[in-house]
């Protein structure tokens, strides 16, 4: 094909791509639309002319080609046996003879790592993507990808790159019936109904978005299971999903409720230490291991918000643990034991209960155990300052989880980037062992040397044609990944790459658009919960806001019980005074977040209660403080909607509209945020707003009577009427 | 550009359109891929060369515009505004002088039909679509487009089309938070958390696909509604529908709750007879028109299954209905009220109900009021006789209700073409004004002069990416459409029109595929509810087998209550002899129903209890008849599933693997159905089976353990356990 031919056909390519179907995310950020800088595109051309991979490569040379052919223009994927100049050379020392013959310090990319370099060979400049596993392969092979995906130079590269954290796991809280706890991506994309005799294409498109990421791990099941989900029928569907995501180096894990052996076994108990509940689950988890082979292991959330668990027995979560760490470990799996607990009875402060439960059994855990923390110590709020668990288990391996779905932070619609949220946490320094002792440094082990680590995030992933809702949630998706790879990476750094990859490298766009990400989540604090407030939603729902929630069934489920607000001001007490919660905390933190002065502003009212009256950092008082915040965050949002308006000549149309539309509910509902919550804390305050800030649209009693009992996210409410 | 070109770029359009994504079902039949036969291709090229059309028609334009530049290969559409040979005239009488100045029979046409016309015109073979009203121009415009799809010829073309039903409506029974009752394609299609304010294109791809069948209305909520969906939210939210749906002719319907002025308008009562109730009803129709000028009415679900209704307070289905019909005439609204009832008590025989409560009442209602009758007495079985009040009702309107999903023909992986069910009813004769008085005469209004004539079927649509679950489900959304426009169609030319457009032309496919799915129908009756046994499904979920279903609330929710087998034989006695319902037909019916030996075989045992002895026509006992009915239905399965592996080649890889599972589970499920009920029935026949026939592969109790409490389409059962 000559050249004139080969430009027209790029160009029909590029065509008939944008027209045979609108953008509708789907592709998500592996879109290898061709390169439209012709030079550009030409260069990268020459660099990479022919793929050389043996056969049991197969799945990373197909995904190359894929990338290449949609990304170069070039009508079909291309392979061939030798090597010529741009020949991309794929491998691990087992599969090929070039790579165990080139130094390429292979052995410190580990099992996961991989190394991709630019040499000549033989007169030829080729590129190797070389690792010790062909998961690492695969890896390299996104990697490599994601340069020219964001048009990064490739003709002189020499990456070694190897996972910090070894178990980079998604949590979907996916129930049985396809509904999904806590999900705003329509339903669930495990069809189990038609498991495990259809195999939905979507599910291999799952595998390689997760690969493309690094994530090795997937726990289909919610952390609230049900028991009919360990029965025969429901393993072998897990097995056929399994064997999809297998090619993918994505291992399947799945929840235990710890009460099955009385529900599905007809046991009396299901105390850890008793001989019959121990011979049940050997003869489960040797049930599942002859299905699934490499089986990840269980994650179980045990007496928390009415689940069983060893406690029922009173026995210890270690009991519990190491009960089930015993008979998985002959087949070499672990045990997530999640560390959100909290009891039946109403604790004095919620937010020192998992640190009251589980920092004296440190060291009580078998080493295939390990402790599931969230990133703070109420629940994936805003903003909470990081778990005091981490750094007051050296003997435990801790590992992180965070909330990917946006359950507190404006469901599908809200634009809010979460990387800042998980830096912010990583980048906390708990002092454990002096100064940088941070929370990254614990989750990866590199501080008190845990031989297991891992990050595991709430999966926002559903079946809408989106993934995820909306499509700048699948930013998160693909932060979670990223940073669970590496956790001190960058999320601006993260923002840059996700946008050029799923939108334009059009410096016009992807400035602002970055800008625009990494103001979100400061703005939705502000909107939602400013100062260091906390859990100030609606009941149930968690949608909108309810700062007035109060009664029920217990209080620690109310508003009121952490805003505190009254006549005379607003804050928990969390210092000597009050819980003393700050004691949890290492000697250098405990004192500062001590003192409201030496007590980051961000987090005042989470550690403080105060006059209204109290003097700020800026010299305002509090109350105007606050008001001043609530309307900064929906001032944010309005910027972003006309940012957004503004780069309509860079987005196809669909995702432009889509984006919108969001961008207006979003700001609709931050200035429902900020005006429900003056209305509210004014009621008590009795103060005037600070001058040339608007008084709320409504009154009290108007945002108070506001009920969406369809808000989705929850199971049906009894009767879906409003009070 | 020269034809050489052009060739090439046809071939790159051709190839690149498949390359991009693989098929998934999303485009329907509304697939408007290049014609690979270059000389039909460049023959079609020549017929329509432009398309000439005024703006207010723009909607009919842009859908010819998107056809024909797909099915012809052009790049882009062309709008020219002076005809030349292959000129498509687009128009009414009101919009272009050409239309007027033709006699082109345009009356005849009515509100909704439409005249196509290939003729010459100032020395130019154009072709015209004319129509009345735009809706009428656009439906002529998808009929069009189906004669490309569908390869005939064009160029002497003289069609005359005019809707034999004025209302064609889907129902959907979809709930406000999105599952859908007895919905197999995931969740419901309308998003109302992200409504009114975001716009899924999916409305107007959804909208287009309703249009090109000529349904012209929609219910877009549950016949069991919620309360909370007549509130003001909710009316914004179906007016931003109708504001999408309004162009493709659609209309918006609504259900309501009887007792709404209770729980929304906090009165005491709903009593129809009531001021405040009507007061209230009307000042809630007139908030309805104020937001959808064009609303269509209410579908009322009254007195039936537990939801609230006029007996409630001691008065009629026709009170009921004359109240609301009387606030909604004014506006030009109708009330379609379900004549699907049966009471809180127990009945002699569930079939009967509906005609013992509604024929007395006929000539009471309303001339805005009609009745929306199942096919069949029961409620939507693989196979019922037609509907006594069929022909029972002459001074009241009887709109036909189907059900499109499958909710008792094996769900979205069953493939069952429903066509031949709906045929079945729509060719019965009532005998009502003598012989010839079919239910197709009744419901067109022909043989009594109905004043309003309509169709609705019970939407199998969903969020999956292929609408319906399946792709062959797709075909009975299809045919409801086809079928509601002209009930006299034939259920095979339908069949072989979808097939051709949503797969291929090519007749070594067509032929079988359409054999296929004309013969799909009868084999789930012999799998599942052979020789008129009904209603022998799983409890609540309906997934499965359960002729052994008996007890509980109700005895006619039970399998038992309908086959009434016991040691001496098996069937419903609905005889004099009997419950007597054989006389709620006309004199010539009831007198064949009446004998064993005139009832046709198919309904023996709805209308008799008979000994497993009994001789059949064939010679053979009831009992081996019923057992080779049995086998029958999965042998044609089976046979299914083998000409469809046969069929590789024709079909694109995504489409064809999904539908060999599918066929597969079908194969499996229909050998469950028929085991079981074999088992359940041998335990009381005692009988052995005909030679060479095999026994189930289980025992009885095998069958009745087996318990799917997540199977999909009911609302989640309480701690969802198997009991």
């Amino acid at each position: 094909m000559n050249s004139v031919s080969r430009r027209l056909l790029f160009a029909l390519l590029a065509m008939t791509a944008a027209q045979v179907r609108a953008e509708d995310g789907y592709e998500l950020w592996l879109r290898y639309h061709a390169i439209a800088n012709e030079s550009l595109r030409e260069h990268y051309q020459q660099a990479a002319t022919e793929i050389a991979a043996p056969s049991t490569l197969a799945l990373a040379q197909s995904e190359l080609s894929r990338g290449l052919s949609g990304l170069l223009g070039r009508p079909e994927p291309i392979t061939i046996q030798s090597t010529r100049n741009g020949s991309i050379v794929l491998g691990t020392p087992r599969s090929s003879p070039l790579i165990t013959q080139l130094d390429l310090s292979l052995p410190k990319a580990g099992n996961e790592g991989y190394v991709i370099r630019s040499l000549t060979h033989e007169g030829h400049r080729i590129t190797v993507i070389a690792a010790n596993s062909d998961a690492g392969v695969l890896y390299g092979v996104f990697h490599f990808l994601r340069l020219i995906q964001t048009q990064q130079p490739i003709d002189a590269l020499d990456i070694h790159e190897a996972p910090r954290i070894q178990h980079r796991i998604l949590n979907h809280w996916d129930n049985l019936d396809r509904s999904v706890e806590r999900g705003y991506a329509g339903q669930s994309i495990f069809d189990w109904q038609k498991l495990p005799d259809y195999l939905d294409p979507r599910y291999t498109d799952y595998a390689r978005a997760c690969a493309s990421l690094g994530i090795n791990g997937t726990v289909p099941t919610n952390v609230n299971p049900s028991p009919i989900g360990l029965t025969a029928p429901y393993l072998r569907k897990y097995a056929a999903l399994a064997n999809v995501f297998r090619p993918y180096g994505l291992r399947v894990y799945l929840t235990a409720r710890f009460s099955a052996p009385i529900e599905m076994g007809g046991l009396k108990t299901a105390d850890p230490l008793d001989p019959a509940v121990r011979a049940w689950w050997k003869a489960k988890v040797d049930e599942i291991y002859a299905l699934i082979p490499d089986f990840g292991g269980f994650l179980v959330k045990a007496n928390s918000e009415g689940q069983p668990g060893p406690q029922d027995y009173h026995r210890t979560h270690a009991d519990g643990a190491n009960m089930l760490a015993d008979v998985i470990a002959p087949h070499g799996g672990i045990i997530l034991w999640r560390a959100f607990v909290y009891s039946k009875d109403e604790p004095q402060d919620r937010a020192k209960q998992a640190y009251s439960e589980f920092a004296p059994l440190d060291g009580q855990f078998r080493d295939n155990v390990v402790l599931q923390v969230k990133n703070g110590p109420i629940d994936f709020q805003p903003r909470e300052p990081f778990h005091p668990l981490f750094g007051a288990m050296p003997h435990t391996p801790l590992v992180l989880e965070v909330q990917i779905t946006k359950e507190y932070l404006g469901f599908a619609t809200h634009l809010v980037y979460l990387a800042p949220l998980f830096e912010e946490t990583l980048r906390s320094d708990t002092y454990a062992r002096g100064k940088g002792s941070t929370v990254a440094r614990v989750i990866d082990g590199s501080l008190f040397g845990y031989h297991t680590t891992g990050m595991a995030g709430v999966s926002n992933i559903g079946a809408d044609r989106n993934w995820t809702g909306s499509q700048f949630d699948q930013a998160n998706w693909y932060a979670f990944g990223r940073m669970a790879w590496n956790p001190l990476s960058s999320s601006r750094q993260i923002a840059q790459d996700w946008v050029k990859m799923t939108f334009t490298n059009e410096p016009a766009f992807v400035e602002p658009v970055v800008d625009m990400m990494m103001g979100s989540r400061e703005a939705a604090v502000n909107y939602m919960t400013p100062m260091g407030l906390h859990h100030q939603m609606a009941r149930t729902t968690h949608y909108g806001p309810g700062p007035w929630v109060s009664g029920g069934s217990r209080a620690d489920w109310t508003s009121t019980y952490y805003n505190r607000a009254d006549a005379w001001g607003i804050g928990f007490d969390r210092t000597a005074s009050g819980s003393n919660a700050v004691e949890q905390y290492a000697k250098p933190i405990a004192a500062e977040l001590a003192s409201t002065k030496s007590t980051p502003e961000q987090l005042l009212l989470w550690f403080h209660h105060l006059p209204w009256d109290y003097r700020t950092k800026s010299g305002r008082t509090l109350w105007d403080e606050l008001v001043i915040h609530y309307s900064a965050g929906v001032q944010t949002v309005s910027g972003m909607r006309r940012t957004w308006a503004g780069l309509q000549s860079y987005v196809d149309p669909q995702r432009f509209n889509e984006i919108s539309a969001f961008l207006t509910i979003q700001e609709k509902e931050a200035q429902w945020w900020r005006d429900a919550s003056i209305a509210y804390f004014q009621s008590l305050s009795k103060r005037p707003l600070p001058a040339g800030y608007a008084p709320p649209g409504h009154d009290l009693k108007y945002y108070e009577s506001l009920c969406f009992p369809y808000a989705p996210g929850h199971a049906p409410l009894p009767d879906a009427k409003c009070e």
